[in-house]
């Protein structure tokens, strides 16, 4: 990833509206992406997403139609729709702990406490607040993919402006335990994207640090 | 920002745990890191958050004392607590008009469309939700956050463990109209911090991406 400044990587960013529909992202470039949303932190490292790519042109139309219309859904090179695990439970953290163990090379067994903590963590929160939570989580992988865009030159457009429930419906992600959180279009912004040329807003830094 | 390879950078990190108490964050090298979460993307660029920067040795006790005992929150060089903005009303909303009109020289009167857009989206959501709703934005600064870490090979712990109601108390942060959401210690590691040795776990590629 050649952008050596992040700074200026995050300036050059936009949420891009038009995308040049000629333009695709190499698949080379797009393993990369989806790398930088794989590797990135959670809580418990329990990485409560899965990430559903589609390229599928009758599908995007579809999903555009509960998308509010939004071009960026059909036009960009690829659309990833951020996913959460809709049940954190103790199967899916058993699936973790074996995860762990065979990677580290230890047994299960070693991880006994660690895996009874996230269970009543779990428990307590409660299915509903559990999902929330994932979703948050989720939201770190859109940084750490924006990040990545950003840095690679990819534009991109993060949206939740979108009707989940349908977005699920026409995907099967319930079926396969999955809630859509939240989209990232990616590709090359369309030349006539007049939302390039306007200047970043951000409030000053500081409006928005405290220093204690 | 010298790390080239992003997915190096990524690989790199890991959430620290024990840090050198000795070794500080530069302040030039801490307002690139405050600068890369202020310039993160959020839903309708609203930004809602302010980050705390915790220095003071006697505030990082009392607040590691309702936060599990976790020793990054005195030991990193600097505690960043990412906030939400409590409320994101209409008053709040006209506070963002007016930075878009100044930024971009035009007239607030021109963003009335946008504004009542957003308007809509905080009263159909409500202030429960909304606020649940501004600390996923937060979470994409998080994730913008750890990405500008990794790449300046500067050490972070990322934190949900800590009581939110007694951190906003000792902050002082409900009067500010501010929630903490989530932590962020950084620094550098220690050569004791055994974590630093683990292996990184995360499920294959093949187990999070759905092609469609």
């Amino acid at each position: 990833m050649e952008h050596k400044n992040f700074i200026g990587a995050l300036n050059w960013r936009y949420a891009t509206k038009q995308f040049d529909t000629a333009k695709k992202v190499s698949k080379k470039d797009l393993n990369e992406l989806l790398e930088s949303a794989r590797l990135s932190a959670s809580s418990f490292g329990l990485q409560p997403w899965k990430f559903v790519v589609v390229e599928d042109k009758k599908t995007r139309e579809k999903l555009r139609e509960v998308g509010f219309g939004q071009p960026q859904i059909t036009d960009a090179s690829h659309l990833i729709v951020l996913c959460s695990i809709r049940d954190v439970d103790g199967k899916y953290i058993r699936k973790y702990i074996e995860n762990i163990a065979k990677i580290r090379g230890i047994s299960a067994d070693m991880l006994k406490g660690f895996e009874d903590t996230m269970i009543g963590f779990s428990k307590q929160l409660g299915k509903q607040a559990m999902l929330e939570w994932a979703k948050k989580q989720t939201y770190i992988a859109l940084g750490t993919l924006l990040s990545a865009c950003a840095l690679k030159k990819i534009d991109a457009s993060p949206m939740e402006g979108f009707n989940p429930v349908e977005f699920d419906k026409i995907l099967g992600l319930e079926k396969l335990g999955l809630a859509s959180a939240v989209l990232c279009a990616v590709g090359y912004r369309s030349e006539k994207d007049e939302n390039a040329k306007y200047k970043k807003v951000r409030f000053d830094m500081k409006d928005i640090v405290i220093k204690k």
